[in-house]
């Protein structure tokens, strides 16, 4: 029997917990690092979570918003979806964006790549700002009847993730990234102009 | 039969798909937004995610890296924890960062609260800000063996947030929004100037 190692963690076995059509869990029994065995559950989604910073030339972005089953609230976000395995998060991004939003890009670049919650999931997310936008008609899904749209100041979305208005940790870090990598001098002049637009001026 | 409403979600039954010590998987029958049955699983863990950033007044932070077992990875991030549930947050982040670091805090203030992926999980996450730093020695879990710890300036780990050498999205979330607040006069003035220290000189 192969004992196979993930760091100083040792896998004595492993079954599948849980399964549906977005997510499983698997279960795992391990000898944890110090030597002592137990047990470890991963939820591994079967999607990348991607996520779509949108700049306007005039520094507005947009936000959209439904009511989310799993917390039982409404949430204002960024645009943000499902990038299924062996497609390129970038294709993903395009399509999520327009289906949301109607919105199409001119312009793309990665913004953002990270691990959504690394104690029990193996979630991963990658973001994108996309500007030169041309407006069109949102293709929802069923799961998104509900949804709203709304066009604001990006440096008001901002405000909205600091103060807790916004509260979907993935729209955060567009939000703040998106904002640092300007002050860096990190995007085109162009598109930093946009996204610092009316912030450090007051 | 009671149908349970979650705003345009109907939930017509629902069951325990897995569960283990950590979290448990709940799967319910739906009629999604537009009408139409559906199936949604929603993983649920059993402590919200309790972050901490320790704040140096000399501008100084702290990370700990450990191999995270959910990616099979390396990961140098801010202490972090889980709270159980009737534990004020702030408790669960004391004892987080002594048991992780060593560090106890003369002062503590809220940082930041959101969901931390909110499409199939319940997950919520608290952090804190914690300065006036004494240190002591660390009483680490079994499963944190491996741990390792390292001062380093703020404005490096920021760095190392933005450039994707922090890969663990709740630690890239509590250094933006510190630097955000702090950059707005949100924080004591001696915290900003900590937090802020090198950050905007060049």
């Amino acid at each position: 029997m192969t004992q196979l190692r993930r760091g100083p963690w040792t896998i004595l076995s492993e079954r599948l917990g849980y399964e549906n059509p977005w997510m499983r869990v698997r279960e795992f029994d391990v000898l944890r690092p110090d030597g002592q065995p137990g047990l470890y559950g991963v939820m591994e989604p079967r999607q990348a979570a991607i996520g779509v910073l949108p700049v306007y030339d005039n520094g507005d972005t947009v936000l959209v918003g439904q009511h989310r089953f799993a917390l039982d609230a409404w949430s204002w976000e960024l645009p943000e979806g499902g990038g299924p395995e062996g497609v390129a998060p970038l294709e993903s991004a395009k399509r999520e964006l327009e289906e949301e939003t109607g919105l199409r890009a001119a312009h793309w670049r990665p913004l953002s790549e990270f691990d959504v919650s690394n104690s029990i999931t193996s979630e991963r997310a990658y973001s994108f700002i996309a500007w030169g936008l041309s407006e069109g008609t949102p293709e929802r899904e069923g799961t998104e009847a509900d949804m709203q749209m709304r066009r604001l100041p990006l440096r008001e979305a901002l405000e909205m993730a600091i103060s807790g208005t916004i509260r979907d940790g993935f729209s955060m870090i567009m939000l703040m990234a998106a904002v640092e990598q300007a002050r860096r001098g990190a995007l085109d002049p162009g598109l930093s102009r946009s996204i610092l637009s009316g912030l450090d001026e007051a």
